[in-house]
């Protein structure tokens, strides 16, 4: 069975070493001391080990069940949720006005990396409610946020976002959900939803649905929708709770992952319903959160990476199997242990060199967010809404493959559900799927982020990596393992987007054919600036004489096998980009 | 529910017009001539579509269960197989003595992918049945082959291979499983094996086992391994079935996929067996049908990305979402298809180019398997021996890559069990582990099949190439779409040769630590070089004026994005290779 320690070190290392977290000038940073967060993420990381790791292959061998309306989720999930509501961590980031502790986000990112990677399935039931506590706080009225927000913060009450229906996924003007006007003020919800996690369950006292809906009359399409709060049971003016909504659970889908996860269809029958923010703003208050919510799946995607590659080096230490081509490393036993043979680091190589970067890159991301809200920097929402569709794509696509890679390392075993591999590979899978499909995202990045605000926010980036190497350049080492390939990388970053603005104009497809490359594209610029930052304060820390000089070795080396191995994947990006919409394009439908 | 339609038509045309089989001086060709292939090919198809692949998602959802030590196939499997006996499927390819059909290997290659397409899962049943077959046929005494082999080529007894303990996978020489020899002849064999697949169901009258086990006394390792036949129920000498051996089913996996077959671990506990080949060359006896084997393997991951890619391309066209960005294709519905969006296309075009060219490449290797077997052609067998890592690890890599594309499409549908589209990817992931994991043909490809014959094989089929774009040269169209990206691509993976020959000799890590690299970048190698052959033979169509104008003009469109869009990997693939060893060995194991 796998088991899981959270990488409190690294963590430590970016957000001290890397990000400088407690030197910024952001609001709430100066908290962020080492002890601080070393405290936090340790304590994250053992209550993970303990508690929730241990109830994933549960999670997923069992299922959650509906009976008689009512879901019931695996053993163990209720008390272990029971653990995190006490350990406070539900609001960990949110408004201490409603109950919260609000620290920064670059750290409930860390925690959150750590829970998703013991445990994704249970995870998104506290991960729904905290998008649901967003939307409210963002755009509910003062009454809304003093009924709602409090029950939760502490996740007594949990929530849900019900945006699809069966025929409209990424096309929600299509919508067919009516919210009828009452004469009270509120709405009458009527209509179904499908996909939606955590939407129904036995851990919480109530669940407080989001709604996308449309009220009759108004505009046609997305610009008509909007979103209300629909409370499974109705809370009456003095908080306690009140009649069952009439809503109710059709049906729970049978999933390749997360089992552990209710996936309800939700069925609305004249449900009792609030308006949240204005009439027909919905799609607005629904994307607010975006940044924070994508950004989040993308850590999910990297947590599954992280726990399959943490076994995946147990099990290539521990298995004997052949012997090493250059002589046999384990001459007293009857083989040596995978880990010899170069096909095997290959692999973990590709695992440890993704999984660490693009930890950094969630927590810079993170930290992008955290000064664009509490400083109201525009820049650095600028930079985090570019970089968004990226930490979604790139790192739930490459996520996911290594998941594939770390199921691989245990050959047939990897196969076998006993041996806890596939369900990483299958609840990885998700996360390139949901809070818009991994191909939206591509679409997002080329078709809207690019332009935005004059393009200003990549110049920005590109500003910043050429700086960076400038500042760095005469360390003839650093030079050529990281800022030489970092630099190249860029450059065909900057060529491909170049080709979008020059055929781009003329005939959008010359850009949308090469979206989803150039996705990936940029998510190697991305790991590669967050490798070659990581370098020079892993060659500072050494110069300081600052201890353990494995560890810093170590992340040089790393880093060098990802300049090294995974930036070429850049030249085929921007050879694929360049080559135009004409191939893509150029079938006809019926030949397909 | 998924449904398969075969590729009747694009087998006709790399059977006749890109590898003109029935013009080929080869024993047995003659006869496949266009109608002949076509009815089998038909044939093959419509019992595939009504009976095979409906019975694909039950076997997924029912799986199958043992009682009593007996192993229950899911509903519908038993008739199935009758109808497939019937058919005289089973025997296509076998040895007329026998009562096969002795038909050629490409056209039984051409159905396996069929039936596969249809329910892998169903379909290994015969094909252990025929692994075994081959074994027997290859090694056998006139008696063994008397008794096994009319019952298996009929398939009214099937057959297993047990290689896998479960203290040795890729490593067979730490295989404990012991035969000790009888005053009758025969051996008493004791041990456990795991990962059987078809290991027992109730299908047949018998199931006979071909096991791998130590003579006591031999030789230490891999070469002190013999192969045994080990019936289920004793063969008595009138041909009727007699006492049970003395072996059992252990216990049945849980696995990722292909729940349809029975994976078992196999007991043998003092069974009779029957010395198979010589004592201690039971390695020698296993690795005679590899090729056979693994190109079937390759051919197994090819079929699960046609039938996901079939399944795709119907969702594609009927899914309405969102709007063409150049303008609406389908003004009067709600939206447009998913098909006119250029990432879906992109896509789709990676998973049409890739499985047209795989189709070719598995089809040319099984006919120069044909050449070696029936002309003793000592080129061919050396070309086909070296390709078959690569179709075996490239097709498997790619088919379920291009599966995970096709899930992909459906949205959140792809991850619901019940739209079918997981199942694809879950069968597929297997092929990439068995019949030698991925990384193991790599190491086979680098470390072995590149320096075996002196290095010849590969240089025939650089010439092959060379002389092929030599040829065609003078066609400037097919010159700058097809055979310049080939001459770049093969170019590359001569790079790449001699980047191992001039490193590898002094430190063979230097070699393997590419050898997953050299693999790929050989696949697509191949693909691009059946891309150029299919289009030269498109164009002869086109200009014989051969009519059906839609589908030789469909093949050039797939076959130029094969070269623009795929082909580039070969460059990051080259650059990760020529790396070198030392990114990928620094790191001490300690430290991951």
């Amino acid at each position: 069975m796998p088991t899981y320690t959270a990488p409190v070190k690294d963590m430590q290392f970016i957000l001290h070493e890397v990000l400088k977290a407690s030197e910024q000038d952001v609001p709430g940073y100066d908290d962020l001391d080492r002890d601080f967060t070393a405290a936090i993420l340790e304590e994250a990381g053992k209550i993970s080990t303990d508690v929730f790791a241990p109830l994933n292959a549960i999670g997923d061998q069992q299922g959650v069940r509906l009976e008689n309306g009512v879901v019931h989720t695996p053993d163990g999930f209720k008390a272990a949720f029971d653990q995190f509501r006490e350990g406070g961590w539900a609001g960990l980031d949110c408004d201490p006005e409603y109950g919260g502790q609000g620290l920064p986000h670059v750290l409930s990112t860390a925690t959150g990396e750590i829970f998703s990677a013991a445990n994704m399935a249970f995870m998104m039931y506290p991960g729904l409610t905290h998008g649901a506590y967003s939307a409210i706080h963002a755009h509910g009225s003062d009454t809304q946020k003093q009924t709602f927000l409090p029950k939760m913060v502490s996740c007594e009450w949990t929530g849900t976002m019900n945006l699809t229906e069966p025929h409209c996924g990424t096309d929600l003007g299509l919508m067919r959900s009516k919210a009828e006007p009452q004469d009270d003020g509120s709405y009458k919800i009527t209509g179904q939803k499908i996909f939606i996690s955590a939407g129904d369950h036995d851990m919480s006292d109530n669940v407080i649905h989001l709604v996308l809906a449309k009220i009759p009359g108004g505009p046609e399409g997305i610009k008509g929708v909007s979103l209300f709060i629909v409370p499974k049971f109705i809370v009456k003016d003095d908080g306690s709770l009140g009649d069952r909504n009439a809503l109710s659970v059709g049906k729970i889908e049978e999933k390749q992952g997360i089992h552990g996860n209710a996936t309800c269809v939700m069925d609305y029958d004249g449900a009792t319903g609030y308006l949240l923010g204005e009439e027909h703003k919905g799609m607005r208050a629904m994307f607010t959160m975006m940044n924070e919510a994508r950004l989040g799946v993308g850590m999910q995607g990297l947590s599954q990476a992280v726990v399959a590659y943490e076994n995946a080096v147990t099990y290539a230490k521990d298995r004997l199997q052949g012997r090493a081509v250059t002589g046999a490393k384990n001459p007293d036993g009857p083989a040596d242990p995978l880990i010899v043979h170069p096909d095997i680091r290959r692999s973990l190589m590709d695992q440890k060199s993704f999984v660490e970067g693009a930890r950094a890159f969630g927590l810079w991301s993170a930290s992008l967010i955290d000064r664009a809200h509490r400083n109201d920097d525009a820049v650095a929402d600028g930079l985090v809404s570019l970089m968004t569709p990226v930490v979604k794509g790139f790192l739930t696509d490459q996520g996911y493959d290594m998941t594939v890679l770390a199921q691989q390392i245990y050959g047939g075993h990897g196969y076998i559900e006993e041996w806890g591999m596939s369900q990483f590979t299958r609840d990885a899978r998700i996360t390139m799927i949901y809070e818009g499909a991994n191909g939206v995202q591509a679409l997002d990045l080329v078709g809207r982020k690019l332009a935005a605000g004059g393009g200003k926010p990549e110049m920005a980036f590109f500003e910043e990596i050429k700086s960076f190497i400038k500042e760095h350049g005469e360390d003839e080492d650093l030079k050529s393992g990281f800022l030489d390939p970092l630099k190249n990388a860029s450059k065909q970053l900057q060529e491909a987007a170049m080709f979008f603005m020059q055929n781009g104009v003329k005939n959008p497809n010359e850009a949308l054919a090469g979206s989803y490359d150039f996705m990936h594209l940029f998510g190697h610029v991305c790991l590669g600036y967050m490798w070659a930052r990581m370098a020079v304060a892993a060659k500072k820390a050494l110069a300081d004489g600052a201890g353990d000089t494995a560890f810093y070795e170590t992340k040089l080396t790393t880093g060098r096998y990802y300049m090294a191995r995974r930036l070429p994947a850049c030249a085929m990006h921007v050879a694929r980009i360049t080559s135009g919409a004409d191939p893509v394009m150029a079938l006809d439908e019926a030949n397909f």
